[in-house]
């Protein structure tokens, strides 16, 4: 009962790794807003596997279908069912992760948990789940920039280990991101990232690293005090990505080591407007957005499936070892990009329909 | 339409911090379980104002009642009500901040977004709002040691400014981390903190820092994907409390600086049970806790509130100056220890009740 | 995990008959709207007991106190929290029912769900929950007028055991209702309902009967198809009042018996407006107001509570005798007009703001 | 954001009557129980156009898909996908309801709601939205055996127009009900019921009538005070199906002529169980089940869709006139009773999760 998302756009994924297919319901989409597969399918490709030579190399096409909802290509209000077919699994590639528990893997904790799993690839817990949070990214999108037409969401990489690049968060935009196949829209650095995932995929292991995401010109007062602040929501939707292991917004863990007087945002008038002169807070005070850039960072485990023999205990209860076969991402950044925006459409989302709901009346 | 936190265990509170009071309503609450006013009561004192010299010198008494659901020192199933109330307030104190918009507080957001504000202190936006919360947190903790006897949730600093400290996670104990004022389980870093909380105080000025948080004997098998993994409801949980920027599960931030072969938590078989040899997951895969210690991190930026005059506007939209006057924290972190154990109580309850519904048959 | 209703416009209601008192928390209410413990106090007095000599002669004041969400008499968009205090209970009174299960009565079903009850009276499951949901309505009617600000909730006893009303359902005023105390317009009517009433307690026995409610100058397009339809959350909120057996909409249960050429209601413009001729419909299709006037009615069954002795079994499960003491109602339904009003508002209002989150923009 | 139905056991239809599908998604379904695409065809056959000569014509196979969340014919504990195609529209058959309103459908309510809707048939306010309903509905009885293996739910039809049916309800069977194409268990009157409904279409008419639901073997404890009792969630899972107009459970409407001398359930002790001598109260009391059974009736109102023409207006809000072409049903209720099953297993199998998380803990 945890697979849906938002009170108001409320999106509900369905599907696992192997199976009829991966798809996504979405409730609440206003009516009227543009829509079509195309559109779609252009971010489908973005998180898509095979994409280039630092992803794996596991092809496979994603052609996502709208089954309802849309007509004309525009919204009608009713329930927007989108559908990816699986391609047809190969139960022998599996047949050993049917025995055995991978490391840092979900395979123990849903065979404890259900007492079942789908041992075809990764099942629910396979990356391949976020299908459906990209398509309803789209969507939400879509009707943000119906709302807010100049709101801008771009996220990108800022670190890959120790390597991290130089950003100018204000002007970056997905063009530069989407220039070079490691998402990080500096040049140079992408370059080195590059150079170290294939080294370290030849080397049977993997890496992590840390997406940055900027959202410019969101409007002011979305955001729901108490729980359901918008950096909260925002939180809850990263860490709900795979592979993800922390989540701070604006200033984030380095405003710990800062004193008040340097981490206050002084307002100030700017051009007939109240604004803030610095922006630690990340765009977002009480809970509410501010009008200030939003911008927060996740931090991404290394992929967890490598090539390297490792340790484990079979489902039997046995200690043995396990090196994963076939292909498979060295650094998952790259692809997961377009999951950090979509989840942050879905936010801002959701919460532009709350704060229609209940606006005051002299606006 | 933001107040209410968890699906089955739900608490809503209300509550600003002048007019009649604040409180919460828990419904879901399991019958029978023995709560009464002084197990609350213990718990609010951690919290309340005017507890140390490190902390605000307001003097609040915090008192709770149960008006609902408990009958004979157990609960009855049906919804939970408490209150505290407010004291009388002296809106003299407050005309200042009815005019300017305090830097990095929600005055300015709510002004915004509901065009209206109770500028008596915080209103909703005070830290006093947290009541509820360490009030539903104790009966969530009751219900919790009521199906996992052994079950313990501990938080504690583990970071002032610059000052960190040493602690071995799997020992640290509620006697250990309430032995100091900052509540900081090593005793010689908390002579440290306490010390540079009073220099900054008495300079105007304000400090953040760190809190960690471990549970240790949690059950296998809670955590809801693909949205409502246990880490995300947590990360959702923290950055819900004021002044909260940051929240890393297990490894957080420092994984993306490691190898996979380095970050995997290998399986081993230890006294017939499946664990692993490290715990860099956090006690959480896929979404899931895996039997392991759960533990996390959630930095707080420094209190907004500072002596120190700063730059700000007018609601009348001109330049002004502002500086606090009376009583504040120089810190929250010592008072947010019991908010940081609250908040996770509540999703580790809600996730106990959310796991019993679906629990497949043969257990 | 039951006691809230309502999706934005959000109420939870707490309390038992006995202990501190019984309120409600009503999240989601818009900002800036008129309100006053006055205008709540004036519809609690229509439900309250002891007002007139047809309702139980139990005295109960029932007072309320705001105690959040109010400022200056408007609406903040926080929680708003609503108290009205228990009086003293006198635990003797309920010796007997304490250990005896009152037939038609929930003592059983709570003991046998939850393990415990409050035998203090009726626990929860008294008509005194209602009192959350009667000042929550009045919260709801005033966001609704501030919306739409010639609509008009208004319910009226139709039938009072074989004694049936005269009533002209889109003439109908509340000063009419108001104009006896049975709530019936039809004052010849009535004055036989009030006899038959007083000849049926001094019998020791009690009555049912039905309640009609209108709505008129509703908007068009109030309604969540498919599962949250207008008259499915009518349908539910008047099955969650005490005492009620049956709901039907517009034609009801009546147009079982009609052909589809008597029973379909011909479209036809009307000053420039789409209306229907007749209004079988009951002012909703396909699930969403159609700008036609709104009517239903419910059934309550007559009072369990009856002087006479009955036949029943103990909580030790021996075959015993049970005779109501004390006072009660010997008929519900006057005081359960505001009530079915109240419940009506919440549905409305709800859907109100469900409403404004999506409608389309050129609107 | 209507398409959700379930706290726990969630239900997420999607679908219109003319594009890719109609569908469902089931969140929340325990693990390992045993499910298959025959077991959900079987249900889908009872309620398909084109069954029988007392129905639409119209011959549609709907052959239902599952798209994820079984694993070797049983459930995963994540979410059921489920995807019946639609055949391929002829747009021009609908060319006259494109511009003309049907009185008594949701055209107009549609439009006027969402300023868009697809005229290709009824849209999203088809009855053919109810395949996901019947789908799921057949995996929540599923559930509900494998908790309680004796739970029998039997719909059937009890009164069409003026012709009311004689069933001993505690005894009636599936097979009873299906042994005739109208779905009445008594089987003289069921003769009379399909003349009258063949002779009624030949006029170009249409009938309703009420449909009876017995759920024998329910478990005591279901139902969630004080909103989410247990007759108030059936109240809305049936008004929320298309054509209906009333619900009553137990002794319904009749009980307002009753005293509740006469009406209330004496308990007594029946083979060492508490057990009540009469059940006027259907099996529920204060919102919860009592361990009798359950009983409910629904109106339905004649079919709105007639071939006799009809006064309506046009979207450009020009009186005209209508009559229906082609195929549909003179009477829903045939094609009724497994709709009616499926929303009563629906609510059952959500409030017995529910119970199950919180039920006490010496059970």
């Amino acid at each position: 009962m945890g697979n849906s998302f938002g009170q108001l756009f409320r999106v509900t994924t369905f599907g696992e790794s192997h199976g009829g297919g991966i798809g996504v319901v979405i409730d609440g989409c206003p009516p009227k807003i543009d829509i079509s597969q195309v559109d779609i399918q252009r971010e489908l490709d973005r998180r898509r596997p095979g994409q280039s030579k630092i992803t794996t190399q596991r092809q496979e096409e994603d052609r996502c279908e709208i089954l309802s909802g849309v007509f004309d290509r525009k919204t009608l209000g009713t329930p927007i069912g989108i559908l990816v077919r699986n391609k047809d699994a190969r139960p022998q590639d599996y047949a050993e992760i049917a025995t055995k528990f991978r490391p840092s893997h979900a395979d123990f904790t849903y065979e404890a948990k259900y007492g079942i799993r789908n041992w075809q690839g990764g099942g629910r817990a396979s990356a391949r789940e976020t299908i459906g949070r990209v398509a309803a990214g789209v969507v939400a999108q879509k009707v943000l920039r119906s709302f807010y037409p100049k709101i801008d969401i771009v996220a990108y990489v800022v670190l890959i280990h120790e390597l991290s690049a130089k950003i100018d968060r204000s002007k970056v935009k997905t063009s530069d991101v989407d220039a070079n196949i490691v998402r990080c829209p500096d040049q140079t650095a992408a370059k080195k990232m590059i150079s170290l995932i294939e080294k370290t995929r030849a080397e049977g292991d993997s890496l992590g690293g840390v997406i940055e995401c900027v959202v410019r010109n969101a409007p002011i007062g979305l955001g729901e005090p108490v729980f359901d602040k918008l950096e909260a929501d925002l939180a809850k939707a990263m860490l709900s990505l795979p592979a993800t292991k922390g989540f701070e917004i604006g200033s984030g863990f380095s405003s710990t080591r800062m004193r008040g007087s340097e981490h206050n945002d002084p307002f100030e008038m700017r051009r007939g407007k109240i604004r803030t002169s610095t922006n630690y807070s990340g765009g977002i005070q009480g809970g509410i957005s501010n009008g200030e850039e939003i911008y927060f960072r996740v931090a991404f485990k290394p992929t967890a499936t490598i090539a390297r023999e490792q340790k484990t205990v079979s489902a039997s209860r046995e200690q043995t070892k396990l090196a994963a076969r076939g292909r498979h991402d060295p650094c998952v950044l790259p692809r997961a990009v377009p999951m950090v925006e979509a989840m942050a459409a879905l936010v801002l989302c959701d919460h532009s329909l709350r704060q229609r709901a209940i606006r005051f009346s002299n606006e």
